[in-house]
């Protein structure tokens, strides 16, 4: 028999308008339809795509084990979550061997930060593969606020905001532009190594870029309460700083 | 009469099939379809959305001065180049003020290093506007490669190939993961860099990523002949590095 295809399937940030043709055509391939998602809750990938997933396509979704008292670094969470993803892996491969097409729903693009990318170096060995590109959640933002982020030779840098202090600093004021995920709790700290590293004017906060409740505000004016989990916050390259309107006339 | 909107449109990478449904919407409202291209040429981004648009819009092109013998660092490039969007963009204003819509067309995603951010900072502060984010070209590339770049709380860095060996190897050392642009004549240098910073094992070349004539190939393995335009290096993070496959089982 036949074995099916893996498709590694990119969402985009939120908008549902913001798929693509291809993630669109793989839906309709697809037998199965994979998702990560907290118990309980039926994933964002899922929520963005539902509407091109057909009736008859089998769901399968993948819910995490519940963690959250563990520290993530741990020993004991890390052999749970491996432990999670190599399940998973099995049961996808069910699927495949049966010459079922399987379609893995991953937010955003696939293999920038994406849970899919732990069944993928499990499966894409094994299994005809092919990984649907889409639009990053940090694109979205930076649509989203209409806040052109790099230009040039410009480098860009993407920072998590776990990083420490001292460290945020030193990075930021290394690099022309950045994007810095993982806020949450983290946002004072950041506004802090932003203000350090002089580049606090000009920084945006985008939660839950091109989503229905999306909000876009500049950084020094938003408080210190903690940050939902899908906000970013975008520091733009030199064409958007203060002071650059004038370079835009004489600089590629 | 009531002014016309302006959608900066991303394209995505090179695969038609990899524009979002949002940019084919934009583009079926569009009265007028603007791009940049060479002289001679209708450029990338019209090649990949062609399909899209409708046959009674029309079409404006934005033919780059000839500045080839000019350095791009040099003042004389600077002026022509400023005049050129400074113009670009009064002539999209013409059709605005018309109450035209009007989609600017642009490869990869707008605000990412693309050309219609020059139009964006001249026209979106008085113009009904709305960026459409789009697939970029370093997801079309590791897509293609199949190659997870990064995971948890990897720094990315993006870097022109333009900077000198000594900085390519610092930066390369300091981030976990890169994608280095500008490859072209830059690509021995790299190599060297990638090497000194211990990180060439693993590392990918992409040409074209997404493109019908793409091209994949360990760097390593990769000869120093002079790389296109739209060549790529990917440096994976500790997800796909030599002895990293362990780890999966362990960290998430």
């Amino acid at each position: 028999m036949k074995k099916g295809k893996l498709y590694g399937v990119g969402t985009g940030p939120g908008d549902p308008e913001l798929m693509t043709l291809k993630a669109v055509r793989a839906l309709q391939e697809a037998d199965v339809v994979a998702y990560f998602c907290k118990k309980g809750a039926t994933g964002n990938g899922r929520g963005i795509a539902v509407a091109h997933i057909r009736p008859e396509s089998v769901e399968l979704p993948l819910v995490y084990p519940v963690t959250i008292e563990k520290h993530r670094k741990s020993e004991a969470y890390g052999a749970e979550i491996g432990t999670f993803f190599e399940r998973s892996a099995q049961e996808i491969a069910v699927h495949l061997d049966a010459g079922r097409t399987v379609a893995v729903l991953s937010e955003g693009d696939p293999l920038l930060y994406g849970s899919y990318m732990h069944l993928h170096l499990r499966l894409a060995n094994r299994y005809d593969t092919e990984v649907v590109a889409g639009v990053t959640a940090m694109s979205g933002c930076w649509s989203q606020a209409g806040l052109p982020l790099v230009q040039g030779d410009d480098i860009l840098t993407i920072l998590p905001g776990t990083l420490d202090e001292a460290e945020l600093v030193k990075r930021l004021g290394e690099t022309d532009a950045a994007v810095i995920m993982k806020v949450g709790r983290n946002l004072p700290k950041i506004r802090r190594a932003l203000e350090r590293a002089g580049k606090l004017d000009g920084s945006v906060y985008v939660e839950r870029g091109t989503m229905e409740n999306s909000y876009v505000q500049a950084l020094d004016e938003r408080g210190d309460d903690p940050a939902p989990y899908f906000s970013i916050i975008l520091v733009p390259g030199w064409q958007s700083r203060p002071g650059a309107a004038a370079q835009t006339e004489t600089a590629a």
